[in-house]
Order: C-alpha cells, then sequence, then structure tokens
C-alpha cells in the first residue's frame, strides 16, 4: 500500500527503494481517484414500496415539520419560502423541500483536492471512501485504549494519504483532545493539508471555526476558486428526531454561502431517535434531510448537498447502539434509493461496528456495513477506516483492516471482465481435462493483476503460519501500519501556501483565548 | 439459541426452566425450518452476459469435452444418449445436457427430516443453511487444533441441531479421524440420525458407502418412502478441470437410482483449477456441472440434482487457497444467476475464510462470502457454519459465531416491512420533534420482535465490557458453545428404529475388515 501512494507523489521521481516496493506490493486493483462502479445497485425495495415511503415522509414534513433551533434568520427564510412557521417548528406543504432540492442543487459534484489528480467525483455512478470521523479515543495494540491527540490525528492523515484505497482525508479523523475545543480546528484542517493532498472535511463545531475552515481553503486554492468550485465538504447532522439545532444551521450557512457541499445526515439510532421499524425509521430520516437540503437550497441555490444518514438501531435491552445488523442494512438499501430518486448524490455506511477490539465482531458488523454500502450505491462512504466502539474509538490496527477491505470492494465494483482474455477460452481449450492451469500461458499473462491480493489476510499453511508465532489478523494490521508510518514521505506543499496557512493560525489564534467548549 | 430448540423436541412439554430460557434467549426472527426470501436477488451481468458464458460453457463440452474415469457404465449411457464417446473424454451435442436436465430435472424438492417439521424445501425462493462439510481438524480456545474424533461429530451434531439458524444437520460435519476410513460413514449417518432430527448426509466415498446410507435412512423412514421421496443429499463433486472420477460417478449412481438428491458441485480454486477470471471459471464450472447433472439423469430421469459450485481463488504469489475475496463473490453470483437461468436449484457460498482462528481475518472473509451468498439466492448453503483454515478445522468458536450470522441473514431476507405498523407513522406522530422513541405506545407493542439480537456481539460501554474481562468474541463464543453442550438434551427416537439402525451398523461393520482408505 505505501509504495503506490508514494510513487504518486508529486514532484519526486521514484528511485531504486520505490521500485522495490512497488514490486513488492503491486497489486490487482488499479488506483483510482475514485470508484466508478461496473456492477448494478442491489435495490431492497420496489417503487410502489419506495412511494409509501415517500409519501410517508411528506406527511411528516406537513403535519408534524421539523424544528429549526436557534436560527431566526433560518425561520425568516423559510417563512419567506412558503413554509408554515410556529414558533421554532417549520411544517412544510406537501413537495415543497423536494421541489426546492430538484430545482438547484446538482445531482453530482467533483470536490477539488489540491493535487487536481485527486479530485473526486460524489454522486452518480461514484463511491468515495473517506476514513472514521469524530472518535475521541484511539487504540493499538502498543497502548491499548487512551484519549486521541493532534499526532494521532496527524497519524491518521498520514496513513489515509498513504492508502491507495481511500480516496479522501477526512474530518475529524479523531478528536485531538490535548488541544483547546475552540482552537483545534486550526490544526486539523492545517494537517490534512499539509500532511495529504487528498480532498479533506471542514469544520461544523461553530460558525465561526466554519469560516476559519473556509477562509484556510482559500490561501490553498484562492478565493475566486473557492467561489466557484467545491473545496471542503463538511458534515452537517440532524439532532433526530426532527431537530437541526443552531450550532450546525450557522456552520451550514457558512458553507453553503461558500458554494462549498454539504452531508446533511439525520444521525439515527433506530428505536431510540426513530421507530424500531425499517420503513418507519426511512420517512423520518427522508424527511429530516430533505428539511435540512431544501435549507441549503434557500441560502444559496444550487450549494452542492448530500442526502446523508448514519443509520443503526439499539440493543432493546440494554439501550446501547449496535452495529452491523440486519437493519440498518435494509435502511441502507432503502435511503440510497429515495436519494436517488430524489436526485441527489448519497453518504451512509462505513466499516461500523460496536466491538472495542479489531476482533471477529468488528470484522463481521464492518463487513456487513460495508458491502451493503457498496452494493447499495453509496456515493459518499465517512468511517470507511478505523471506527470501533460505536465511534468513540479510532483504531490503528482496524484502520488499514478496514482500507484492506476497502481495496477488496474496488476490485469487486469492476465487476465481471467479458473481453476475449476475460473469457479466457484459450486458457481452458490449452490446458484440457485433469490439468492444472498454474503454468498456461493465460495465467502467466494475467499474473500480477489476477485476484485482490490482501495486505493483512495470512494464506499460508497452518505450519507456515505456526512458524511465523500464529499471529492473528490485528498483529499482522500492526506491521502494516507501523510500516507505513515508519515510511511516510509528506505530500510537497508550496512553502507560499504553507507560510501563509501558519501565518492566519497564528494571528486567528491569538484574537481569542482558550476555551473547552 | 439452546432453549428454542429444546422447547420444540418432540414429546416433551416446556417446564418452567425452558419458559425461562426462552423468555432469557426471545429472538426477533421466527424459527423457521428454512428460508423463503422476501428481498430480491442480486444480479451482476445482463442476461447477455450470461449468454456468452453459455455459449461457451457450451463450447467447451462440444469441443473439449469431460472425462468420465473408470466407470464403463457410464460411458455406455453417454454414448447411447447419443454423446461422443472417445476414451473416457465425453463430448456433447451443443444443448445436449442442458436439455436433459431440462427435461426431467425437479426446479425444486423437499428433503424430509426425521421430524416433518425439520423437513427442508430446495430450490426457488428458498434457503437452507447446511454445517461446513469435510474438516479433519477441530479448534476450540481449550484445546487448540487438533484432529477430529467421533465425539466432536457428535458435539457438532448437537450444535447444529440447537442452533435456531442452522436448518440442515450437514454430512461429515468433521472427519472422524479415530475411527477406519472404511467403516466410519455408519457413525456419521448413526449420529445424525440419533442427535439430531434435521435433515442429513450420505456418504459419497465410495459407492457401497452410500448404499449403506441409504439403507439406513431406509430404516428410518421405510422402504417405499425413501423411493418416491428424497430424505438423504449428498455431494458429488467434480475432479475440476473436466474431470469426474470412479468414486464419485458411483455414489452418484446409487443416490440417483435411489431417487436421492445430489448437489454436483465442481470444486475449483481459480487460477489453478480454471482460468484466473471470473468469466473463464464461470464458463468451465457450467460446463462441468451441466455434465454431472445431465449424467445422473441418464441414470434416473427425475433424481432431484443441484447444480453446485465451491468456488474460490488462489494467491497467485504461494499458491495457497484463498477466501472471502472479491473474485469468488463475482463467480457466485454469476453461477447463480445461470442456475436460475437452467432450471434448477443451486448450491454455493457458505462462511469460508483461510484464517486459521476466529480473528478479524476469519469474519471479513466469511462475512464477504456470506452475504453474497444469500444475495444471490443461494439456495442449499454448506459450509455455513465452522469452517476455519480453508475448510481442513473446524472451529467450535467459529461455529457459533458463523450461526449467529445465520441468524442475521433470516432477518435481512425478511426484508422491509410495509405494513401500517411497519411504517411506525403512529410512533413519530406520539413522539415528535426533540424526543425520544423509548417508551412511545409503538416501541412498546415491537419491543419483542424489534431489531435481530446476537448471541456473540457485545454491545455494552467500553467500562463495562472491561468490567468483564474485556474478552473478544471469541471468548464469548466459547461460553456459548460451552452451555448449549451442556443443555443439550437429544431429540426422541422411535426404540424400535434405533435397534434397527444398531443392529444393521453391527453386522456391516462385523462383515469386512477395518481399512485406512
Amino acid at each position: 500500500m505505501v509504495s503506490e501512494a508514494q510513487d504518486q507523489r508529486r514532484g519526486r521521481r521514484p528511485g531504486a527503494r520505490d521500485t522495490r516496493r512497488a514490486a513488492r506490493s503491486r497489486s490487482a486493483v488499479p488506483r483510482v481517484p475514485y470508484i466508478t462502479r461496473r456492477i448494478p445497485i442491489y435495490e431492497v425495495l420496489s417503487d410502489e414500496g419506495l412511494e409509501v415511503i415517500e409519501h410517508n415522509a411528506e406527511t411528516i414534513l406537513q403535519e408534524i415539520g421539523i424544528e429549526f433551533r436557534d436560527d431566526a434568520e433560518a425561520l425568516e427564510l423559510w417563512r419567506k419560502a412558503g413554509a408554515d412557521v410556529e414558533g421554532s417548528r417549520v411544517r412544510f406543504p406537501r413537495g415543497m423541500c423536494r421541489h426546492l432540492i430538484q430545482a438547484t442543487a446538482p445531482r453530482e459534484f467533483t470536490q477539488h483536492a489540491r493535487n487536481p489528480e485527486r479530485s473526486v467525483r460524489i454522486g452518480g455512478d461514484h463511491t468515495v471512501f473517506a476514513p472514521a470521523y469524530g472518535p475521541p479515543f484511539v487504540r493499538n495494540l502498543d497502548e491499548g485504549r487512551r484519549y486521541a491527540s493532534i499526532e494521532d490525528f496527524r497519524n491518521f492523515v498520514k496513513l489515509a494519504y498513504l492508502s491507495p484505497y481511500l480516496h479522501h482525508s477526512g474530518g475529524t479523523v479523531c478528536e485531538p483532545v490535548d488541544l483547546p475545543v475552540n482552537k483545534r480546528h486550526f490544526d486539523m484542517v492545517y494537517s490534512h493539508i499539509k500532511y495529504s493532498d487528498k480532498p479533506f472535511m471542514g469544520s461544523v463545531t461553530a460558525a465561526e471555526r466554519a469560516q476559519d475552515s473556509v477562509d484556510m481553503a482559500k490561501l490553498v486554492f484562492g478565493e475566486a476558486f473557492v467561489d466557484n468550485n467545491t473545496v471542503v465538504v463538511s458534515l452537517i447532522n440532524a439532532n433526530s428526531p426532527m431537530v437541526f439545532d443552531g450550532t450546525m444551521l450557522g456552520a451550514a450557512k457558512v458553507y453553503a454561502r461558500h458554494n462549498q457541499a454539504m452531508l446533511v445526515s439525520p444521525f439515527i439510532l433506530a428505536g431510540a431517535m426513530s421507530p424500531v421499524t425499517v420503513a418507519g425509521t426511512c420517512a423520518q430520516l427522508f424527511a429530516e434531510a430533505q428539511a435540512g437540503m431544501a435549507f441549503t437550497q434557500l441560502v444559496r441555490p444550487g450549494a452542492p448537498v448530500v442526502f446523508g444518514t448514519f443509520g443503526s438501531s439499539i440493543s432493546m435491552q440494554s439501550g446501547a447502539p449496535t452495529f452491523g445488523t440486519p437493519e440498518p442494512a435494509l435502511v441502507l438499501y432503502t435511503a440510497a434509493a429515495l436519494a436517488r430518486r430524489l436526485g441527489v448524490p448519497f453518504r451512509s455506511g462505513g466499516s461500523l461496528c460496536g466491538s472495542k477490539i479489531p476482533d471477529a465482531q468488528a470484522a463481521f458488523e464492518s463487513a456487513q456495513t460495508l458491502l451493503p454500502t457498496v452494493l447499495a450505491g453509496v456515493n459518499f462512504v465517512l468511517h470507511t477506516a478505523g471506527w470501533l466502539e460505536g465511534g468513540l474509538c479510532m483504531g490503528y490496527e482496524k484502520f488499514v483492516m478496514d482500507a484492506d477491505q476497502a481495496g477488496m470492494m474496488h476490485q469487486l465494483l469492476r465487476g465481471v471482465d467479458l473481453s476475449e482474455n476475460g473469457q479466457g477460452m484459450d486458457a481452458i481449450r490449452e490446458v484440457g481435462p485433469g490439468q492444472h492451469f498454474l503454468g498456461c500461458t493465460h495465467t502467466r499473462a494475467n499474473f500480477e493483476t489476477a485476484f485482490y491480493r490482501s495486505s493483512i489476510a495470512d494464506n499460508n499453511s497452518f505450519e507456515q503460519w505456526q512458524a511465523e508465532g500464529s499471529l492473528d489478523a490485528a498483529h499482522r494490521a500492526h506491521k502494516v501500519w507501523k510500516r507505513m508510518l515508519a515510511e511516510y514521505e509528506a505530500p510537497l506543499l508550496d512553502p507560499g501556501i504553507d507560510e501563509a496557512l501558519q501565518e492566519f493560525i497564528t494571528k486567528r489564534k491569538a484574537s481569542f483565548p482558550d476555551a473547552s467548549h
């Protein structure tokens, strides 16, 4: 994984060391800036079924409405647009939100990276993998579990940069809790820019932090470019059920006004924040997401917006969140279909799990989330790598395991090659009954690209595996991320831009006191 | 899992202990003898793509042909049917095998269990889960890895009997290597009958052992019933590429003549036994399977036959088999579609992995096999539970982990409930913005059946998990199978039948010397 990333660093010619590494890690999967799927979408519901959910979502928007809290400007925008505003409760004529979205929101858009080769297309047949978002803790086999720091943050930015199967640097890859709450966004955004050249996410914890994110992006991309292009994607969560709070609305307004993209995502643990049923949960989250997306179009028509959802369930015994179970997969397939019918990109899924450690539970649950994610046609996959413990913890070993699985998804989404070479009839004719294909012409011609090659799996004999220390997957993953970080070299960053960013941060940090909120 | 199985034991009334256990382990998934899917099949190829593969399979059958080795009777049957026989090589006019199959093989059929409530329907929209087949080793956390014994065999029969999510007792759930090779089939078939009342598989390692399996089934079901109904399903593997050997043909003839079902399964590790490409592998395995299935119809028109395939890949570096990678999933989806177009039931998939232990590798690979298995619409799923180490080892912990995942697949295949209760609009109206759903009427009404409840996953807080010993999933699974075996009680078996079986076995065992082949 390491060497392919490094070969593509701008401005550096590959040397002998790179060539050796490239030979060692050559993979069947060509490196791409994002995936363009070649296999069909999986649908669980018929059009008639989806219409039932759409109808119910409209009923929720019309009868119950959505709260837009602590934001008088938002309520005024809704009033002017013709919604029924009563206190902070906004009720919408049937079809209003849908029409607002369909009138101006783009069906798909490009998020530009500072390295143009890493720009991603969000929407349509495309899938973009980004790391997990938000964990205050980290875990690795050396140290166990502890609070995350800015050094961990940089490490995960580096790991995502080095992975050929993650297309995006993500946002809060972990919470750098060693920095003041009201200033850590500077270091987070700077780290994404400095230690990676992949696209990244902005801060949403306050309107002014969103503004800082945009201002830093302007230093990198230029002011005019930012106003006309998407260079930051940000996560605008609903407070389900049926509430958007002032913080999120404040951040959304900043990003929308600057034409930057938003993932409007109801965060739902079904049974607590929505009904215990799949169809009920889908109707509610679709209502919430439509209200949020329509709001962004009131702020700036045409601002890129993504229908997002984070959906899982709770244990009805303990109330604890659960992951990788069948019901959230059904929600995911359904919501993805609703997004396609609405005509906006869709964000969901990832490699979610409830396990505290990268064990079989973590893997079962992650796979049972990630495979539905890609089969459903999710366009932006937050939480692709690193997620442990319901999102409370970012795992170093889990990160590289998940990235390996993301690599497999690349291969899956390429589908079946029906070219003459893919049909392989010459091989069958050459080999014939009772012989083996190992040395035949076709096998030798396709040797290097045949079959995805895992960086984590051990497929050796039991005896060889035992001789090598009887390691489990987590211990092999441990070696992988250690080696990646040891071999990491930063992508070039224009020294003038770097200086401007540092100057901006120093000035801004000095202009207000540290705070823990 | 235990108590539901026990509640349903025939001839025993549930007592207080059962009721307590039932309350403790009540699940969202109703116990069913087999699954009838309510969600669509996933297809990776269009009809045009499938036609290319079908065309190539016909070309293989016509030009290259299939070897039927060491069986003059088989060659004579083919000659009479109009095939071109040259030595042991049989070449088929285009469409011949397809027509033979479509003329007489049933599209679906019932395999009867000795408990009629456990009979399974194989084919159509149905899915039957059976344990892993064939491992000479077992592994558990107490003992590590060692050779399997007849006691292990009995244990896995008991665990499959107790699991509400396995519908079938399977066949060689592990190899009882403590018994003579030429007599262990008596003990295996007897164990399936004695310790379970679910349907089971027969021996295929020699024609006379197949006959013993049928004869024992006759003692249980009666001779006339067996001739008119399927009570044994057996695994007839092709020796890919393009060979059926005398042993398998001998067993196939016995089962076909007795109207018992066969899973005709090319066993393919792509790159070694087939081309390194998905389309090439599919054409070859489809040719092999068609030749084998058509042969069963020559022996006895109308004998139930299943298109089976065991497909995985090899590491192109080491030659070792690999599992849970994307290419075998594409083969699986494609072969399942070919089976539907041909009009026969399909067997493939399972919970395959290359890992030696039930770690994250095992879980990732198993999930990446099992989910494609159910989405592809596989009808008979051998290797659903227990599989480790490429099939060399049967894992006790892995077995209960896999059974738990099989439970999740039950829930997934039930699809989205669009009833009024499923839509949950009353709940959304009752709760409203900013509140929670935990105590609302709808949640209370659906409390017990909402969401699949895993028997293995730990969803508690980090602190609670730590206080309980920081166990990984394997250690929780260890407790589950230990408890299941401790609480096991055998289903009733008519003492007359039991005696007849034992008498038959004693006589047959005494009639020829032990042998290690």
